[in-house]
């Protein structure tokens, strides 16, 4: 265990199949990130993904035991990118992921236009980082606020990215729905797919999935809602399977 | 029972609080009317409601159980207009509630521009009526397409009755949510509330119940789904209360 570094964990992802590194001072992947890689549609032969503000590479990693394709992640932060590279290694995934680090908004210059099948973001949800609300650890306040990635940078730089017919996957908060769908249009990606994540039956939303296709037609499904505690507060037999594989 | 015309049935509302006039080859009301007429805030001792779109009533009469204010419906056709005004007749409900023959796009005009603390519209849900699709029943026809009425006009016809900080609920497709989105924001009608239905547990949802507050700042809540059969084909509890009062 002596490539972790100081602070960090080796966890397990899909039960035993995988291994991430991760850290409670740095960076540790959420739900909702494990959520947007198992919503997401994936080309399962081959094809090509790229997965913007990737953190410690959770959503690259998941989307791996999905398809056979080529992944790219890309990460701003080196703390957080240099995590990403090692669990990629330790499981052994480097032919098939490649992490980039760099800003999501030079992207399309450096890897092309309308080159990928498939792209996924899972955002900061932040918008007003205010100095006094804003968190005092520089790289979870830059994972979770919008600091150096805007929404709208977010889905322009995705926009770019994607082959026409392309599917774009973002996950956020149910109270930026109509921002994502009108930033989306505005960048021709046309929203197909929805589907709402309630922390339990009788709560509102806290989750929102979305995908929509590269010049699409208008033509919106709302999926089945998706449960994540049950009256126990324990997971949902829905929520195990995704996380655990049960 | 000689009020009845042709073809008309006295159908009971909220189990045997209330009874309304229906005709299966003119206009029968939906499960939509009824989900929409409970969804929306209501004042409860005093205020000033309007219901577009009013078909044979169904929505004032349910509203009128849960408000003391004053309520007006307007409905185009002159058919199910006299259904409305027999069936408000019958329940002794004409000094509070009022029917309007005529066309909702005149209405500002007629009654005022910002009067109203609540409008709700179960509008025509097909937008496309060619000469093939088209209902031939004309009251039918004209009740679900939007051959009298678009979409923008029922929207645009809301925010001009609506007061600054009124609210506007509207039932649609849910095929048409973002089209519904743009349009409010449009006509200035911030979107707070959706609620999607699904026929049952798995399945896509088919109807969408969204409120919109006049010129409100942006903070959409989506709440609870709402699930209309169990696995049995029987209404769940929440759907027989809300029909039934039980």
């Amino acid at each position: 265990m002596d490539f972790l570094k100081e602070g960090e964990r080796l966890d397990y992802l899909l039960a035993e199949e995988m291994r991430i590194i991760q850290s409670p001072a740095v960076f540790s992947f959420s739900l909702d990130a494990v959520l947007l890689a198992r919503f997401v549609y994936v080309p399962i032969q081959k094809g090509n993904l790229i997965d913007l503000c990737s953190g410690n590479g959770v959503i690259p990693l998941f989307l791996s035991a999905r398809t056979k394709g080529t992944i790219t992640g890309v990460e701003i932060q080196d703390r957080l990118h240099d995590m990403a590279v090692r669990s990629i290694e330790y499981n052994k995934l480097q032919d098939r992921i490649k992490m980039i680090h760099g800003d999501i908004k030079e992207m399309p210059q450096v890897l092309g236009y309308g080159k990928f099948d498939v792209v996924t973001c899972n955002p900061p949800y932040f918008p007003t980082p205010s100095r006094d609300e804003i968190n005092e650890n520089e790289h979870l306040a830059i994972a979770r606020h919008e600091i150096l990635c805007t929404l709208e940078d977010a889905i322009k730089a995705s926009s770019q990215l994607a082959r026409q017919g392309g599917k774009v996957a973002f996950v956020h908060r149910p109270g930026r729905f109509l921002d994502i769908v009108t930033l989306m249009r505005k960048y021709k990606l046309e929203p197909k797919k929805v589907q709402f994540v309630y922390p339990k039956a009788g709560k509102e939303a806290n989750t929102l999935l979305i995908e929509a296709v590269k010049n699409g037609s208008p033509d919106l499904k709302i999926l089945p809602p998706l449960f994540v505690y049950n009256g126990e507060n324990e997971y949902t037999p829905e929520i195990r399977e995704i996380l655990y594989g049960e």
